[in-house]
């Protein structure tokens, strides 16, 4: 008998429909034979409903209550959820984070989970019950208070809960059909991956692919889980994310696809002096400004003036507090003005055959530069390869890059008009 | 310093303005030196959507996912008046039922209180925190379950956390003004009352009141607990209620109030053998039947037949399984038929008076014979007497029963267009 625990997101129980949809395919699984562990995100619009009516009361929603009024919402789908099963005449059970032992820091709507003790879940699954979970949810023993996980969270549930409960496999429905080596909506002949190593989804999530959260492809690589992407809408197999054994032998694609990204800005500090601890100084200003730098290019100094320019990128959103924090130290730093691009795109392209064969940087910037794209940063790690380019550049640079590289299928890749996760 | 309980029905927390308004009130308490702790229903019509939902997906939700569910309305408006009044700058935290140690038995949908041990919610005070409990809401040990009290739950969590914190007042914040002499829209001289016994309110909750429900008040009795009902709209003094020692000399109103209820059916069993036992076999089978008895009535037999005839009231909605359980039974009772009525009324008046007061039946039957109103049984405790007439006289029962024992006010009562409990 196996273990599988099953994530459903938001748009997979949106309503009694859907959640009547989700709960037949419940029970199918257990009637297969396993044993079952559900995760399951609020429904629909919950979230954003309750932020909006906590909008309403207080412009800075004290965290501690904030996360107390979210949880509300997997409250709601996962009892919706259980007793519809019930219903259906199979047992289930629904537990709050807490109660499923998901033990959290105590950083309120961004925690991190420090430990997982899923004892009332291994008791009703031995007793032969469906589990069901609320995901994003988890409770700091200390404070003896709840807490959210941010972003990502009810992925990262599920995968925690696969590795706390030794599951043979985690799958993560959603609304698309799997992994793509494109955005299907951009890419027109996409096509679905079958298989791809948790290191490369990593980087593809890093480079903006929004089908799985960073935090849980992170987590499944750390412990072991294997996750299986797919549509909670057919019974297609979606993508198969796996963590091969060292020294095992897989045939690795070059390329397993490519990312891009519109939430970025470029800051440039121009004028730095070329001095050793210039750069760890601006990078130090970040840090203490809350900036998430991502990519960082330092250009060779002009000799005749010992200036150099630094460019780094950011989330828009922290880009208004970055230029304010690197202002306020300009006399320190030495640096004679900032630039601000926000019509900036990344691009990456992502796979783990890049390690054994050579050219692939070549090949990519080739293809852009027949296209016209012009690039202005380049960034490059074991098994990625990432651009910036103007954002209105973005799409036909994905597109040229997809098919440059063979990765364009016989035939367009059906985009479902789903509401994303 | 006092501590004083706070509970808000769902009519006083329905939206983001009632909610600032209910904060307010709130903070006002806590400046003026009091310490203070709040209990708090689900807003508006949240609970009946959330059922609405549950009937969408299963016809017979399973009523452990049904109290995780229904406890979801409580979590949210609990979170949003406790960050409100952080808001507002004041030290504020929110508990759900079973964080406050409200321990109940295992009944989901009408769990009882067995024990309350507020531990958290005594060091919030001691920290100077205004404490949010979810109304409604409690935690059985064994099963490690949530559950919910049912109707009247939050009144009840109120008196119950006020009794466990030894309280110094439980206010009980409503849409009208307090309870009243008779109801308002029914009897426009209605005046309310400034202060009634715990014992009379409890009659009057029983008769049909349906300011206070009869659980609360029962508690409230039981542990002494002082009560104030009051507008959360205004702020008037209400009606205290309160529980005068043994041997207090209080001047008791002899009538303190009229109640009417229409909710409830009149069975007869006709043709019953007058022999012991009958009316225990009766109720027996009622009893299995899951009725609630209200008033019984059995005629003197007619000598000659050795029959007589057995009538009783019990909630309308129970009518329909009280027959079919009596039908069963037929031939066992030995009766001739079933006789059913839901056309009834109940007209009570109540007050602790009564007790040194000859006549009071007297008047009461000679008010209703002016006005032409025919009684068709009566019952009788120590300060209460109620009638049945028909459904149709019964507001007009009411108006003359309230003249007549000099109840009329100088002016007519307020009567908002609220939202009722």
């Amino acid at each position: 008998m196996s273990l599988i625990v099953q994530k459903y997101g938001g748009s997979s129980v949106a309503d009694a429909e859907s959640i009547k949809r989700v709960a037949k395919r419940i029970v199918e699984t257990r009637r297969a034979g396993n044993d079952v562990v559900v995760v399951v995100s609020a429904m629909g619009d919950t979230t954003d409903e309750l932020l909006d009516l906590a909008g309403e009361v207080t412009p800075f929603p004290e965290p501690r209550e904030l996360d107390m009024l979210l949880t509300a919402g997997e409250r709601i789908s996962m009892a919706l959820l259980a007793m519809t099963i019930k219903g259906m005449g199979m047992d289930a059970r629904s537990f709050t984070g807490s109660q499923a032992g998901m033990i959290t820091d105590s950083q309120h709507g961004a925690a991190r989970i420090v430990d997982v003790t899923p004892v009332r879940l291994r008791e009703a699954l031995d007793e032969g019950s469906i589990v069901i979970v609320a995901g994003f949810q988890g409770f700091n023993r200390d404070s003896r208070d709840i807490t959210t996980l941010g972003r990502g969270g009810s992925d990262t549930s599920a995968v925690a809960l696969a590795a706390a409960l030794d599951a043979d496999m985690c799958e993560i429905y959603t609304d698309v059909d799997g992994v793509f080596t494109a955005d299907p909506r951009v890419v027109k002949k996409a096509t679905k991956i079958d298989r791809i190593t948790a290191e490369e989804m990593l980087e593809l999530a890093a480079a903006g692919s929004k089908v799985l959260h960073l935090r849980a492809v992170e987590f499944a690589r750390r412990h072991g889980v294997t996750l299986h992407v797919r549509s909670s809408f057919n019974n297609s197999e979606g993508t198969l994310v796996v963590n091969p054994q060292e020294g095992e032998n897989v045939e690795e694609a070059i390329i397993a696809g490519v990312a891009a990204d519109l939430s970025e800005a470029k800051i440039t500090v121009v004028g730095v002096p070329d001095i050793p601890g210039k750069a760890a100084q601006i990078f130090t200003i970040l840090g203490k400004a809350g900036a998430n730098i991502d990519m960082i290019v330092q250009n060779v100094s002009a000799a005749e003036t010992g200036l150099t320019d630094i460019s780094f990128t950011l989330p828009k959103a922290q880009g208004p507090s970055a230029l304010q924090a690197l202002r306020a130290e300009k006399d320190a730093v030495g640096f004679d003005t900032l630039q601000y691009d926000d019509q900036i795109g990344k691009l990456a392209v992502v796979g783990a055959g890049m390690r054994s064969n050579a050219g692939v940087s070549a090949q990519l910037f080739q293809a852009l530069s027949d296209a016209g794209i012009n690039i202005e940063m380049i960034s490059t790690s074991e098994i990625r390869i990432s651009v910036v380019t103007r954002a209105d550049t973005i799409n036909d640079a994905v597109r040229v890059v997809h098919t440059a590289f063979g990765l364009d299928g016989d035939q367009d890749a059906v985009v479902y008009a789903g509401t994303g996760r």
